[in-house]
């Protein structure tokens, strides 16, 4: 007997991120089937135990592209307008940026995703199904993404033991740029300079501790994906790294004239915001639900998703129950309990009733 | 019965380093008395464990100036001139930048140090005796160095687990503004952008995987110490940063013109030489010795461990035999047997006599 097509899923793209989704959605109870370009990578999935099957899945309740991003459109795409595809089905991808592809795709079934997990591994043997475990994962869900398509994401994503925070695409890759894109660029400029050195001076690299290698570490990524990100995600990472420039040079001339005062504003500044940077998300003791009857039409999922992200409200659960007497609906959003007087404010001020239910 | 004066140490400074050190001598069998200019942190080492008692340790053979940074010379030389001092006390400090310690103090019983490991712990309560373990420790040795001092110096860092890599004082200030002080205050730098970013976008730090948490680990640290060593460093400081602002700028024009085979280009450099960055010290398990007669004269000791240095041969082990008849000595060097016969070539280049023996 096989399980219900809505526990049915289709993986394309078995490397190590398509090979940790199937890991876990298989523990989770889920029907796991993948493709890929490369048929080895695919008979190396199945005898990881990563899926079940290779093959189509045409039955799939829900797909997950986890090829290259430069292909994630295309694939997304393809799969959506496929020949005998469960007309029902949601389409989520891993790409790290997102406009390009929430653009290019533009369909309601499909909601962008990009788990914020990495490793230093790659390809499908390293594979690991608490990979996402604590981690951020991202769902960028538009005016036209369907309430149910991005509910059912949503919840594997939980299912999967990360963390949703929904953002608008550009709201995201501009974010990503800041956190991630600079970051790593910054990380192998940072080595790349050190290499050199170390060519002139032996010891150079036997003087690296803990804090370079921590910095670096990055760096030693594949870094075939950084063409694709950086043509992608150009503009945001251009402003960031100017950003980064300025704020460089000013810190480089601190130093040169000795500014003492300077340089300890900067870097106490610094020291205190990385001693308050939250570590792994994790859900909050205390929860409570708001419930607010809305106009069910197109866009309100993200004008609720978009409220909360700009308030940083983190959206833990979120269903939409569809009224069977008209075009009204009743959104249920879960979310920390010292987070839901802000939100159900910010709610109430866009003219929606709402109610709270602290729950124990 | 107390300990001989050989196995007597004073910790002049009892914070994280300096605790760290009392509670490592301590161990290995030394006598640890401390002090510090806060009364209160030498009785909390004294309940820590970390030192045997309070006081000014005068028969000490061994002093480590572990005082912040500013402070170190000035410690050192009223260490070495104090009233009832053992005259042939060894002193070392750990501060991390050397030139301006050494060239305070220049007294050939004084050895620079700089203990490269760090902790994001501060203060006696996170003294930790195996925080040294693997870790390199630089010595700086100058022409003016007595032979007897590196060796006790070095022979005790070796005890505390550490590897000694041994610089001149110019090259290990120009090498740690490369791996440590450049990048610690990029470290602070992406920090403050993120959280200042964070103040518009509530989401912004949610983002911030491990990579961002990796990168930006070591500004969480005490930021005081900073601005001392901005000062005495300032030179390689800006040297450096000047260097990375066009580093910077360059992969800022590839990402702006989309130069997709520059970036792969720079990120896969990086990426090589990350995963090729050797993971903490460990002794190799072949062993080589050299010995060579040599003119015992001043200045011979730093001509070798410079020479080491230049060539990026790690010495485990050097001592000085001094002949009793007449002006020379024999100098042994403990190197990996890889190393052995380049170490060799240089000092016949340099018209010594030098036989190599293999340790089983």
């Amino acid at each position: 007997m096989s399980p219900p097509a809505a526990r049915r899923a289709l993986v394309v793209g078995t490397g190590l991120i398509g090979g940790s989704i199937g890991r876990a959605l298989r523990r989770s109870g889920w029907h796991v089937t993948g493709r890929d370009a490369d048929e080895s990578r695919v008979r190396r999935a199945l005898e990881l135990g990563a899926i079940d099957a290779s093959g189509d899945g045409l039955d799939a309740a829900l797909v997950v592209v986890a090829t290259p991003a430069g292909q994630a459109a295309a694939v997304a795409c393809h799969v959506l307008a496929e020949e005998g595809r469960n007309p029902d089905v949601v389409v989520t991808d891993v790409s790290g940026v997102k406009v390009p592809v929430v653009e290019a795709v533009r369909d309601p079934r499909f909601v962008g995703g990009h788990p914020m997990a990495g490793s230093e591994q790659s390809g499908i043997d390293g594979a690991d199904p608490d990979l996402f475990v604590g981690a951020t994962w991202v769902l960028t869900p538009t005016v036209e993404t369907d309430a149910a398509a991005y509910t059912l994401v949503s919840t594997v994503v939980t299912e999967l033991g990360a963390e949703v925070v929904a953002l608008s695409p550009t709201d995201h890759d501009r974010l990503v740029a800041v956190v991630s894109h600079v970051p790593h660029l910054v990380a192998a400029t940072l080595m790349n300079a050190a290499a050199e050195g170390a060519e002139a001076d032996g010891a150079l690299l036997r003087l690296a501790a803990g804090g370079f290698r921590d910095m670096t570490r990055v760096a030693a990524g594949q870094p075939t994906i950084w063409p694709d990100i950086c043509a992608e995600n150009a503009d945001a990472i251009v402003a960031g790294l100017d950003r980064l420039l300025v704020d460089l040079g000013e810190l480089r001339d601190k130093v040169a004239r000795a500014d003492r005062s300077g340089l300890l504003e900067v870097l106490g500044r610094a020291s205190t915001a990385r001693r308050e940077l939250p570590s792994r998300a994790t859900r909050p003791d205390r929860l409570a639900e708001l419930r607010a009857p809305i106009p069910d039409r197109e866009g309100m999922l993200a004008e609720f998703t978009g409220l909360a992200g700009d308030l940083g409200v983190n959206i833990y659960d979120l269903t939409i129950a569809h009224s069977a007497e008209g075009p009204r609906g009743v959104l249920t959003l879960l979310v920390a309990s010292e987070d839901a007087a802000r939100l159900r404010k910010a709610i109430e001020e866009r003219g929606h009733s709402c109610t709270v239910i602290e729950l124990s």
